[in-house]
């Protein structure tokens, strides 16, 4: 009798263990994603400060992403999790990478910020800002379908990256016909060229961290394998 | 003593368990190697062929990348490592997934080698060829750190970086001149700083392969903290 209690005691502080983690996973991308907004928001209004603010909380992002590391170390030591136990743990300490990185891009976004002379390129920034927000949109998703750990919402985004990425391409057109008619405006434009890059790069993390959420969910590995297939691996 | 012929057999079978995944990561890593050296012979002699060849090679690094990972969540699951056990684990599963995204880099550096107008910017990929050499001489040494697990070593290559962003750094400054001066080069230049760019980022991978192995050796998480800190933590 007293065992089982124990036994309980054991599994259901180890079910906190848990559900700590997956909090603070989800802390930490509420962080990452107001970083990302407000980084947005400084290049759109070309704001210094904001832009400072921005650049000045990712070592915030990363100390999450370090602490919370430790913990599934800690926990895979201690517990010695199996199964969809495992599963969660491995798609956390995978997805905090991710976390971490959209971080870095966000600070590439708040550098842009800081060229002044980037004034005399509203439209570039315009097209840029409306990108950016796409992606907000795609990693608030991504956070969404990772607290409720849903798969289908998950491959869905997947492919709502192809647009972001169709719409990124354009971007980079548009960037080449400015400094191809303008050549003195070139080191400015390509300030901008790196921020849309990033914006670009944080829905390639999002579509990672779909991927992760899958491989909890189905327990498949479905990196580098077509929509098409994985779609077949979540009938399977 | 059935008993503990037993112990004795399943650590040996655990031992060369570990082994075989070392073994794996490092063939990984000599294919990766391969990959990035292609990727640069490519690139400066524009050879569409060879590049073609880096191209459609990618797909057995990501299967490396995929295999070496089920076969650590696989060890974890069954054998329940701790300590310096689990830290190799976790170092290898780290160091593939970035092993991979250098995989990507050179797919990235061989698509530049498609453009055939480059060779009106022949100065510009001499300079890419040799930041790209330096590139490879920086991976060389970070899996020859890795195969003996040297901390040293790791740390001392996470100084050479530092060169390799100043040569990138030359690099784009030069690539801005070429646009100012003949803007109706401009598309091919992107592409050629597409390249540069991602030799810079196989530099940053090996950064952060270096870091796992001093995680591994020292036990300490050495992610986002400056050189002399690494230094110091390396004396305790």
């Amino acid at each position: 009798m007293e065992n089982m209690n124990l036994s309980k005691h054991i599994s259901g502080q180890f079910t906190a263990e848990l559900d700590d983690i997956r909090n603070r996973v989800l802390a930490m991308g509420g962080l990452v994603e107001r970083q990302l907004e407000q980084a947005i928001d400084a290049l759109s209004a070309l704001d210094a400060e904001l832009a400072q603010q921005v650049i000045a909380g990712d070592h915030k992002v990363n100390g999450m992403e370090v602490s919370i590391d430790e913990e599934c170390t800690r926990i895979i030591a201690k517990r010695q999790p199996a199964a969809s136990d495992l599963r969660l743990i491995i798609a956390i300490s995978k997805t905090i990478a991710d976390l971490e990185r959209i971080g870095d891009a966000c600070v590439r976004i708040a550098k842009a910020a800081l060229d002044k002379r980037l004034n005399n390129q509203q439209p570039l920034l315009v097209s840029v800002e409306n990108m950016g927000r796409h992606a907000t949109r795609i990693l608030h998703a991504t956070l969404d379908a990772l607290a409720r750990m849903d798969a289908d919402a998950a491959l869905a985004l997947h492919k709502e990256d192809a647009k972001l990425d169709r719409e990124y391409e354009g971007i980079i057109r548009q960037l080449m016909t400015y400094m191809m008619e303008d050549p003195r405006s070139i080191p400015d434009i390509l300030d901008v060229l790196w921020a849309a890059r990033a914006v670009e790069r944080v829905g390639d993390r999002c579509k990672n961290i779909c991927e992760y959420i899958i491989y909890y969910v189905k327990g498949k590995d479905v990196r580098h394998t077509s929509y098409e297939e994985m779609e077949k691996d979540m009938q399977s």
